[in-house]
């Protein structure tokens, strides 16, 4: 049965499930949908998505959106699959879950807000909304630190895992996307957390050579958006 | 093994779990946390969820929170929950899980966005935030619509199953805080939504006499609050 990702590896999501699937060696057909350049609002993509977003996965006839949902998906339909990913213990699932739901409200929408306040909003040319700014960073900032001491505070990987589970892979994706912020900001954001700074490169040696390869194209980008950033600074 | 919920019915997710847990028939103790109160911030509570949000549970000595994740677990660890509430098959589970992931960064950020703009920041004596009201507001009824359109389209209760599912109990305790809004808001907001209505009324149904019972609460506070808002109204 054919696996199909329809993914972006601009997005963060899209990062964590190619890069479990690479580690697992599943046989899937990679389509790139290019958010930047508005694929996902397509009408033949939002047939396959209506929610015109990425990641999605079709299985067959079966097709999955919400990246939390995908990877459990993944562990349950292949059988090839390590069990640290996403361990069947109901205890050591159950943290995993709570992990991932914290994830949606706390992690993600603090770097989602600091992305879209620091980075795209003045590429557009829009001015500092400074509230929404001190928002989104209290966010990211709360987020980092409820990571370091308290996520990590039982092993190298989340929520006590001496191996990372699915959960680590989502959460580092999203961190990975600060990089697009310029080199100021995010050392200013980033420098303080050095558990998470450590988890992030235990992480990208246990799936290496994955995690490089899948984050090439973000750190292509970077270049490109810091030189824009650095440039609207010289101009301001 | 003793089962301790940690919750105020005055919160949403904590309304989800205890529905649930008396429709299973579960033997628990409920501790009432109230959260307008500020009793999730006492080091005591501190010390059982650092997070210092409700719900938790404490399940012998395993404790866990995030509402998601505890639905799921009870589903796992309890052997007398009927299947319809977290079904096994892969592809229904993954459905499910699909719809709970969905209803954090969409549903939940709206409704907790217009019940902070409309209702708990004018009764603090807060001016009105238009531009955050409207983004909220936005994101509540495009999330009202989606339930309306894709995640009832296919059956009664969501993701096209014939019976209840975790995911029903969560997205709708999260819809029905909204009556803490005024009649007027709450009517301009629910209104055009006549699948959601009916999908409400059929989880009522469903999980009578519980579902009343848990939220009466939620309706003697209504009173108190909408009179709030009327006043308010009058000597604006």
């Amino acid at each position: 049965m054919s696996l199909k990702i329809y993914c972006d590896r601009m997005s963060q999501p899209s990062r964590a499930i190619l890069i479990f699937s690479k580690m697992n060696g599943l046989d899937f057909e990679e389509i790139t949908i290019k958010i930047f350049e508005g694929q996902q609002h397509t009408p033949e993509y939002k047939e396959i998505n209506p929610m015109s977003q990425v990641p999605t996965i079709v299985h067959g006839d079966f097709r999955l959106f919400e990246s939390h949902a995908i990877l459990i998906y993944l562990c349950s339909a292949f059988p090839q699959v390590a069990s640290h990913w996403y361990p069947s213990d109901i205890h050591e699932r159950a943290k995993v879950h709570s992990v991932l739901d914290w994830h949606h409200s706390n992690l993600r929408r603090g770097s989602v807000g600091v992305l879209t306040n620091l980075m795209l909003l003045p590429l557009r040319g829009a001015p500092l909304d400074t509230k929404a700014t001190e928002e989104a960073e209290k966010t990211l900032e709360k987020s980092l630190s409820i990571i370091e001491s308290f996520w990590l505070k039982d092993g190298p990987f989340l929520v006590g895992r001496s191996q990372p589970s699915i959960a680590d892979l989502c959460l580092i994706s999203e961190i990975m996307e600060l990089q697009l912020l310029s080199e100021r900001d995010h050392e200013r954001i980033l420098s303080p957390y050095k558990k998470v700074s450590k988890w992030i490169e235990d992480t990208k040696k246990a799936t290496a050579p994955y995690f490089d390869e899948i984050h090439q194209d973000l750190l292509i980008a970077q270049k490109g958006f810091r030189e824009q950033l650095e440039n609207l600074g010289k101009t301001n």
